[in-house]
């Protein structure tokens, strides 16, 4: 990747290993200070991009906002949403709400020309898919999506249970299980193709140890089609002219 | 409560307000700095104990192993449970997981007596039911109650969705519907009779601004059963003794 002999890269591999090796040898697009796992999750509308979902477990300030600028340029750009919607994952809608880091963040989102910064959304907002890019740290991000997937695993057990229960339900489920096996199937988000590893410097992505060869397939032709579009120019030429106020951890 | 004309409170008003009204008026146990708020999750063995969901958006590690102690208090007198399993939320199992404040509370539970400390839990070993009481801070503890919930309501809808598809479907899902909604009834927290306030002096419980009649009669019976307990005043003795250490903020 760094040497151009390939535009893409993925790998099921461990994420630490993949990052480790995407940050040394790839390196970091200049001015992007941390990057940042963001997967895609379900909602009643389509999907919202979590970002960060695991690389950085405390954030600055200016971390949350450069997520939520390679968060918009990936989802303008890759799913063609005009104004990508960022919100802030937090605990309460008001903008005093939340930990001293997360208060900041906002100051610095609303203040941040070019990202559709629509304030703080909760747990409900995320499902109801009210942003486009959900931004948080990645503790809360990395608990979320594993919640996401725990929580869409119990319930598909528990329906799958009652349908099981006799022979009049498994008989009557006949009717919509397919249905409710592809609803379930949107909680897998590899099952989107891979999850991009955003910030560092070429297409990075990342699929699931147990992945199975669909998925595979699919987050090749992700992370095809992420190489043939100007993401990365995006990025770099977004950060190309910001000042780094904080130096690097 | 506090001059004892009552022997347990409930309020279905503002957390904010009833949390003000507890700590200024009823105060804290001597010996705990923060209280809590600590509701019950389903999980696919039973229930698990959230502590704290939402009071205290950014903790010491003292007040991780302090939940712990009261969390375990309650959950071995109310549910009789012998030696309640404390985990640890974050974002891997390690002991090397998470923020600098997880790790330090990671020590602390690990070197405490009284408490049956597990280890860090991850999202899948909380709906898997792996701990009775699962310890973070508020902001991470409000995030998960309010996806429980949200994610709950958002497959709720689209099964139901399914289910009502055609006539076929409609038809067929009569077999189970009772069933389906009584595994998503367990989503709805509340309906396990209201939400303790740990750590307060006195047994203060919190309902929800559209609690049903049932639901209030159950946190009604909740909170005389509170009352009728030890929980207050083995509280009051674990920390009786205990060195506070850190200033309250």
């Amino acid at each position: 990747l760094k040497n151009k002999q390939t535009d893409s890269f993925f790998s099921c591999g461990n994420t630490g290993a993949l990052l480790t090796g995407a940050m040394l040898i790839t390196g970091r697009i200049k001015g992007i200070d941390r990057p940042a796992l963001a997967p895609m999750l379900p909602t009643k509308r389509g999907m919202t991009m979590l970002i960060d979902a695991g690389l950085n477990s405390s954030c600055k300030p200016l971390n949350y906002e450069q997520f939520a600028q390679i968060g918009s340029i990936y989802m303008r750009t890759m799913y063609k949403i005009d104004k990508p919607k960022v919100g802030l994952l937090n605990v309460g809608t008001e903008e005093n709400k939340g930990t001293e880091v997360v208060r900041e963040a906002y100051g610095r989102l609303s203040a941040l020309g070019g990202v559709n910064f629509i304030g703080n959304i909760e747990g409900r907002d995320l499902t109801d898919g009210k942003c486009d890019v959900a931004v948080c740290d990645g503790f809360v991000g990395n608990l979320v999506l594993k919640l996401y997937e725990s929580i869409g695993s119990y319930i598909f057990d528990g329906i799958y249970g009652i349908f099981g229960k006799n022979a009049f339900n498994r008989l009557a489920a006949a009717f919509f299980k397919k249905d409710v096996r592809n609803f379930f199937g949107k909680f897998d988000y590899e099952s989107y193709g891979g999850t991009p590893i955003l910030g560092v410097d070429g297409p990075v992505f990342k699929g699931h140890g147990n992945a199975s060869a669909k998925t595979v397939m699919k987050a090749i032709e992700c992370a095809v089609s992420f190489a043939s579009t100007s993401v990365q120019k995006q990025m770099r030429d977004c950060f190309s002219t910001a000042a780094v106020e904080d130096e690097p951890r």
